[in-house]
């Protein structure tokens, strides 16, 4: 049975790194002692081992060992041997073009699909969906392909923001951009607010975390769904 | 000689569109009677023939008139024949796709470097710079490369924004996505905030416009460009 926690952040304004989630982690990541984590986004070009220095920190606060997966001679065979994953935010393009040039996206599938408790934050979560196409990055890698690991069945916007009506920026808002994804694409699109996450447990899809989620699909006006309100049926 | 207009934005704001360029696009243009218009970018998802009339209207007020490439029965002779040449913007990843899958990036590339006056705003601008690895889109298409026309030395990024001290939000700032961007590549980076716009004539190039630009290279400071600095050296 798959089991996700989906996030759109690792750290809410005010606390530490994955101090929000941690109550969820355990639970998460009860039967799993050691976490392996994958670096590859490198928030702010951090090195892998700074980064997981970091990750090492917030679990060990729950009593957890984490062990990133550049550590390791054989990322795809800690991959199959892994407890439970963890995938950390950065650079979602950075982060898929790693998962390709190792050839670990078809077995980070795999293990996910076989039960392996996964996390995800930001680029983490996005990697979840179909593919990358609403990810809110800039594009400073080219993957081979935008594909992603589809263990969720539409996209992740991470880190939603509602539009500032005071704004005069002239940019495009979030909304459009990703109405504008729509006209090209048919998945939904899931808008995560910080503080937001998705549980999935086995074929159902729970939004966790004190806020409400934007959904996107084409041809209809976006909705919101409320905390504990079920996805299990978007497609 | 090549010549060109490379602006953040087509539009500033509580002003129509392309309105506070026109004084520099009757200069740029004033021996070009039509202007051949690139709407692949697709603002908002925009038909080409709706985004062809907004550009229109814009240059009727300066005498031009303006043609879609999309009215072409052949796009690559339309570029070898045009008078002057308006890219505008909406999704770089869209124009890009469009671009390469037309077979259209050479002809274009060869058209302003033999002198054809071009102008571009935003992801029109963007595709300038040497790839699209600083765009601000969301990657709702996939195109063959990131590679663009690189007819300046460097990568542009339009509509840039100071960071905001006061925001809660965890997301990137524009500055931490750029400096990101310089872990992986080496091209300087010129921020171009909205209402600011390089003059390029031969190998003289001009910031123009009321307002300082920022500059991103590897292991330096960003620093400010003030209005009428040259940018001609950086590479």
């Amino acid at each position: 049975m798959k089991q996700l926690l989906i996030a759109s952040t690792s750290t809410v304004h005010g606390s530490g790194f994955l101090d929000y989630l941690l109550d969820a982690l355990k639970i998460h990541f009860k039967k799993v002692d050691n976490v392996l984590f994958v670096p590859y986004a490198r928030p702010g070009g951090i090195s892998h081992d700074a980064y997981t220095e970091i990750v090492q920190l917030a679990f060990s606060k729950i009593g957890k060992t984490v062990k990133g997966i550049h550590e390791f001679d054989n990322p795809k065979d800690a991959i199959k041997s892994a407890e439970g994953i963890f995938t950390g935010g950065g650079n979602t393009f950075v982060l898929v073009d790693q998962l390709y040039k190792k050839d670990l996206m078809a077995p980070l599938k795999t293990a996910i699909e076989s039960g392996i408790p996964y996390v995800g934050t930001s680029a983490g979560s996005n990697i979840c969906g179909l593919t990358i196409g609403t990810s809110n990055d800039m594009p400073i890698a080219y993957p081979k392909s935008f594909k992603t690991l589809g263990v969720v069945p539409f996209n992740i916007n991470p880190h939603y923001m509602d539009s500032d009506p005071k704004s005069t920026h002239m940019g495009e808002t979030r909304e459009t951009r990703i109405k504008e994804f729509h006209y090209y694409n048919s998945q939904p699109v899931v808008g995560l607010r910080e503080g937001s996450y998705l549980q999935v447990l086995g074929e159902k899809i729970t939004l966790k975390g004190p806020l409400n989620a934007r959904v996107f699909e084409p041809k209809k006006t976006p909705y919101e769904l409320k905390p504990e309100a079920e996805l299990s049926n978007l497609t």
